[in-house]
């Protein structure tokens, strides 16, 4: 044994870091018969497991392509490819305009390294993604909540917050998951789209657009799903001057292709993609090549608009099931129809106490996400989140009819 | 157009970001019969293609395990394949003291994440890999050479340094790559690991000992690998009480396997390995559970051994011809054989200018790095580095010729 001093201490927001919310659920999900609701997990009898295994095997016929480190922005073919999906989606790319990301979860992280320094004030629409709240919080930023409503972020209440801001309190950045988000489910308004990004310009911050679950829209009353408003990027293109649109896009094929690809995307204006390019070199110097060429070949396979579209069949079942269940009767959870995307929000009735009905719930054989996880700070504990994307039907049903039960006991 | 303000500046670090000093050689590599000896990459065609398509057949089998998000810390499979590998290099651990990282940049990214503050110390032996200086001052660390002799860092130097810092100036961390360094080749002695990992205990720093080339030992002049001194953790386990080993030992299979997988690891005591779990929660959620499935796959399939003795073989016949060219008569550029790795690290004769044999080896269709890249501050410019890992031996003995061309030109 040699004489020895403490070792140097954590850095400062790891001294004693909070893990995931939702992790923190991960035990109860093990018991026997247990339905969750909880995880955020797309279905895994969705994955085009052929297709996939065909894209692979087409991957490692490219030899050592596929097997040898890539340039840090991502390989040619998927840059290509994704930049097409950015097209389909109303926006201007080229290949050279996209960064890919190891999932889109980098690519948050990579803005908030280029962009925010501790103390620096980021506006998060609320009740927000929890990876994106620990992100800041490790990040050190001072997170101001934006609320919304039932179209997403609400825009007025936005401007009055910013006007009321001191100068050296000007927000670097704001998040919002416009389509479907995440806990939400709600799709943000076309004319909050065209407000968001006039209050960046006049305010000089950035937006980050988090878009997963855009491709996941249900179908409306005629049967067939509505158009999509524009995303706030293309609402960027329309009111910004050239090179300066302040509107980062993010996307992924986690919910649509497969997680464990980890191939998310950004696009963004040359400035911003050039420092995450040299930000992602001493995170992970590049994405898997491996990955990224089996997406680039399942893109180019045409099974991709196929297999979004059985996702959002399925999944808008699943949603109908969980909604349905819960609007028949007096069930104590109040939750409206999200319009797309893997999310329903929920509030309580005030009657129920949120912890006895968790207690209930679990005892039941069903879980959920309290709402506390989704808020910064003063969470509204008379709610939370439920994904219909991983139960099949007839167990969204049962979930249902135990959540009933223990509303019942927790009343 | 909307009125507007200049948008909000990006963080200090990122204001003018340099990218990676090789990064900037890439425009020569397209040359037409350039032959590179500036890359760090593996040879290609030691890829064993055929057992890593075998291994993603069975990856792909698995189904869903291998497609969908994974828990943070890696695959229990992985995990307990890497602990094995841990083991076997005499050091203690268990599937649960593994962490695994989208490449072993992943694993210093976040240990700087959980360590360093800006202005914070950091000691890096030097030369050093450039990315390791790039993530550091990112991170705005004061970076405090350590110099290197041909075993490798000097701790007596360093013992002097850290007895003259004043107490707030004292180190958080210390970088070294013991086996092979990138980019001098050299192997620390093994009575130095004992004096490294005392300062170390001493002074209450950690060490990171980044070893992705530990296996690539060549034979000495018995035909057989001489033993490795144990690995600096190992020496850890032994000095440091229970649960405070100073070292944090990352590796990857990078080097052996494939660059494409994004597979690196970090053993380490609980509270730093729990601490870059949270970390890497943000970073991206996961490292891909494909290429891990194919990476377990991969190992349980015993083919590692031979593909990483193939390696060994065919490097140390590429790194002869090297050396051996360049040490035949007086080709103004000396350099020592190295006992493994990738690397060969020249000193230039003084009466070469070596912009102009830069331009010299460029005109005559070979390029190495300049030795700048690998200092922090105050560069050797009278250096380089050579990697004889990627060309081919008659390749290499064109490249040996190209060079002393150049050494006579710029004489």
């Amino acid at each position: 044994m040699t004489a020895s001093t403490a070792p140097a201490p954590f850095a400062a927001a790891f001294a004693e870091p909070a893990g995931s919310p939702i992790r923190e659920l991960f035990p109860y999900l093990s018991r026997p018969g247990m339905i969750s609701l909880a995880g955020g997990y797309p279905s895994p009898s969705l994955f085009d497991a052929e297709g996939l295994a065909q894209a692979a095997r087409q991957a490692l016929l490219q030899g050592a392509g596929a097997l040898q480190y890539g340039a840090t922005e991502g390989l040619p073919a998927l840059r290509e490819a994704l930049a097409l999906q950015a097209r389909e989606r109303g926006m201007q790319a080229g290949a050279g305009d996209i960064l890919v990301t190891t999932g889109s979860q980098q690519g948050f992280d990579l803005l908030v390294r280029v962009l925010v320094e501790p103390g620096d004030t980021v506006l998060v629409e609320v009740p927000a993604y929890p990876a994106t709240l620990q992100a800041l919080r490790l990040a050190q930023a001072r997170i101001l909540p934006v609320p919304m409503d039932e179209h997403g972020l609400q825009t007025d209440a936005l401007a009055a917050l910013l006007a009321g801001l001191p100068a050296d309190q000007q927000p670097k950045l704001l998040y919002t998951v416009p389509n479907f988000s995440n806990p939400r489910g709600t799709l943000l308004a076309a004319q909050r789209r065209q407000a968001l990004v006039r209050l960046a310009l006049q305010h000089g911050f950035r937006v980050v657009e988090d878009d997963p679950y855009g491709e996941l829209r249900f179908d409306g009353e005629t049967g067939t799903p509505p158009p999509m408003p524009p995303t706030v990027r293309a609402v960027g293109e329309q009111l910004a001057p050239a090179d300066s649109n302040p509107v980062v896009y993010l996307s992924s094929l986690s919910k649509t292709v497969a997680p464990a690809l980890r191939v998310g995307w950004m696009l963004a204006d040359a400035a911003v993609l050039r420092r995450c390019a040299v930000a992602k070199q001493t995170a992970d110097l590049c994405t898997s090549p491996l990955t990224q060429t089996v997406a680039a070949c399942y893109l180019q396979s045409g099974r991709y608009p196929a297999t979004v579209q059985r996702a959002r069949q399925e999944y808008q079942r699943r949603m109908q099931a969980l909604v349905q269940g819960l609007a028949s009767g007096d069930s104590g959870i109040r939750c409206s129809r999200p319009a797309g995307g893997m999310f329903v929000w929920a509030s309580l009735d005030t009657r129920i106490e949120p912890q006895k009905l968790f207690d209930a719930a679990v005892a039941q054989g069903v879980i959920y996400v309290p709402g506390k996880a989704f808020y910064p700070q003063d969470p509204d504990l008379h709610t939370l989140r439920m994904s219909f994307a991983a139960p099949e039907v007839p167990q969204i049903e049962q979930a249902v009819q135990r959540l009933r039960t223990a509303v019942q006991q927790a009343g």
